[in-house]
């Protein structure tokens, strides 16, 4: 947090809470058009916003190197000024980006199921924009274009607030949404920027400005994410955190446990889908535990374990409790011994977070045991917990992972983004 | 309300705050398990528990008798009485909705849809069991049934409360649902109804019992889902009201018309599905007006209008602004002249409920314009709006009605009372 976050930079009068129900009353009217906007209108303002953004790549750098400048002033980490800093080629990114939602389906319209009474009504189960989404995020300025993208693909007017650190890169880079929504006949008040620091702005979205917000997606750390959840009083599409684990269940390759449990872990220890927490079977310490834990250690990676991991390597760090339920995101894992596929099935119950796990083995009725019975938004059989992302499942592109089991579980893609309505086909008939 | 509502009736020791922690602890336990119970069990419980109502025919109908002897001691209306009251027959009749949800197929497990990635991931999405919902109730007793076993069913614990005046009742039809769970070998955790008849219990439920309610499904009158939908911290599936229309479109055929808009509003004038408003498009005024108006009198219908509809027939009461968004569920229905198709989508967008609207016409092109634009849960052509009900939709039975966007819109069944997850099989994969 930094002392900036309550300084207003707002282009407009009154105090934050009119501000915030302006643009709620504004989101909503905008919403109630764009739910009947076509597909072509959708596509070409995400079109024009990708050139406008290549057309202003100089002036949104302008505004970053402004606010990378503050940063550095304000003493920001150099972590923190990475994830706000841009470059030609982010921000080509960024582009690409917009043009690869234009070319998804839209979702809107979309049939899911159809089916006729004896009575002869035709019934039909049809996608629609939910309404408005209020995005909260904090330095990645390019949340502004994929989350404005992704909520307009939908049909749905968004209401973005991002973090002041970022805000001068942020509002240059809506201004290209803006126009490419203006050359395509469409609002601009679908998607807003808030136009103040103010943390209070955050407050009111979170309330859902008056009825104006359906649902609010938190982009962000976990502080972040808990504040939503806890203040939140409109439905949230978010997780809290990402304890994955990979359990090597036997009879299970070692080649391929090796490989996934290397990967799972280390591939990017940053995301939420990366494995905190190796749970190796019993019956596998003799044979699998040693070239498992050193094949992490070999990748870089330090590993906490209980005695039998301690036993069964050198240089493994002792694991205490405060690491079972341990969110590392960072080349740490806790390597626990357990005693077949209950044990490892209560202990994600006991510490994960219901976001991914993984069980590599050959044997398939173990491997359907835990498919069935583990509760968590995605599970998997022989295969990286960092495949948990919308773009890997084939969604084109994702807001971000739910744990929670409303609505949206799991990827949250353009489908994740509608809701539906039941359309019903007659030719006079009346109930009996 | 009646003072005997903050009367404690409790079985359990302990103040209502901790009885209702207990219950929602025990529920979630129950839940866990019952995740992934087979259907045979949950089957065999809910067939069980018919044959226990069957059996403890006298025993209900006393508890009935007690129940209605106090609400008539305490002066309630004959309409709360005979909401209350039951007979062999209604017991029956719960009796065979048992069993009729025991032949369901089970959603649990269902594979929704499935998918292969270049990379040989193939991906599932598979229904699963939403976890603990809570079931707030007034004067029907049968609810207890219905909603537990569409819980149950949809592999759900479920915390019922239901009102004071008819605790005796519900109390002893849960009897038989509990010995149906412990015969299957279920948890009688599975189905709890709270012991109490403290308000506060109602409260308790609304903050979701320290996270172990999933969500809030209310069934009763307007005053319960508002205080629900207003202080509930869980999601709720409900509808506030149904102010539902049946607008006729020129071209429209009369005897269409008029048999749809007779049906619509006086089949059953009380539930959410009946219309209460009928709008007539002007270029109809001369030709259809007079036979919709004078037959829904002559059905027994009060017809309120406006000027082109008092001019049209007799008898017709002058509608004020109050009349378009009034919930009748009587026999009064509020009947205006629009100016064509977009004047009676705006009209409905300003004065509906977002539950159920008709549009009766012989043109298809405005058929399809209203189906797409009016934003209802429920939107028909040529059929009458009491056709808004899960069993006529083939869903089986249904908890209620949702008017919200989240989850589940429309009839409220089976699969609406479930969550997905992902289910992803590998040969190895590891994320590049």
């Amino acid at each position: 947090m930094n002392a900036k976050r309550s300084e207003a930079a707002t282009g407009e009068a009154g105090s934050v809470g009119e501000i915030m129900q302006a643009i709620g009353a504004r989101a909503r009217a905008a919403a109630d058009v764009l739910a009947n906007a076509t597909s072509e209108a959708k596509n070409a303002a995400l079109l024009a916003a990708a050139a406008h953004l290549r057309a202003s790549i100089e002036t949104i750098l302008a505004a970053n190197a402004a606010d990378v400048a503050a940063m550095q002033a304000a003493g920001s980490t150099a972590a923190m000024v990475d994830r706000t800093r841009l470059d030609a080629d982010r921000i080509e990114g960024i582009a690409a980006g917009l043009e690869a939602i234009a070319a998804l389906d839209d979702p809107v319209g979309e049939v899911i199921a159809a089916w006729s009474r004896p009575n002869g009504l035709a019934i039909e189960r049809v996608r629609t924009p939910l309404g408005v989404i209020g995005v909260i995020f904090e330095s990645r300025p390019n949340v502004t274009a994929d989350a404005g993208a992704l909520c307009l693909k939908a049909g749905n007017a968004v209401v973005l607030r991002g973090g002041s650190d970022a805000h001068r890169s942020s509002a240059a880079i809506h201004a290209c949404l803006t126009a490419g929504l203006e050359e395509a006949g469409l609002s601009p008040d679908a998607v807003q920027l808030v136009p103040t620091t103010d943390r209070a702005a955050v407050g009111a979205m979170l309330t859902g400005l008056e009825g104006n917000i359906d649902v609010i997606v938190p982009r962000g750390g976990k502080s972040l994410v808990a504040r939503v959840q806890a203040e939140a009083r409109v439905p949230v599409f978010a997780h809290l955190e990402g304890v994955c684990h990979v359990y090597v269940h036997a009879p299970a390759d070692l080649e391929m446990a090796r490989t996934i449990a290397v990967n799972a872990k280390m591939r990017r220890t940053g995301i939420c889908g990366a494995a905190e927490t190796l749970l190796v079977d019993e019956a596998l310490a003799a044979t699998h535990l040693a070239p498992l834990v050193m094949a992490l250690q070999d990748a870089g990676c330090t590993v906490r374990g209980d005695a039998a991991v301690q036993a069964a390597a050198a240089g493994v760090e002792p694991a205490s409790e405060a690491d079972w339920p341990a969110e590392y995101l960072d080349a740490i894992i806790a390597v626990k011994v357990v005693d077949g596929l209950e044990a490892a099935m209560d202990h994600i119950a006991r510490y994960g977070s219901h976001h991914t796990e993984a069980i590599i083995t050959e044997d398939e009725a173990a491997a359907n045991r835990f498919l069935a019975e583990v509760d968590s938004a995605i599970v998997m059989h022989n295969a990286s917990t960092q495949f948990a992302d919308g773009g890997e499942f084939g969604m084109g592109a994702e807001i971000g992972i739910a744990t929670g089991k409303f609505h949206a579980r799991g990827p949250v893609g353009v489908e994740q983004l509608t809701s539906f309505k039941y359309r019903v086909h007659g030719s006079g008939q009346t109930r009996p």
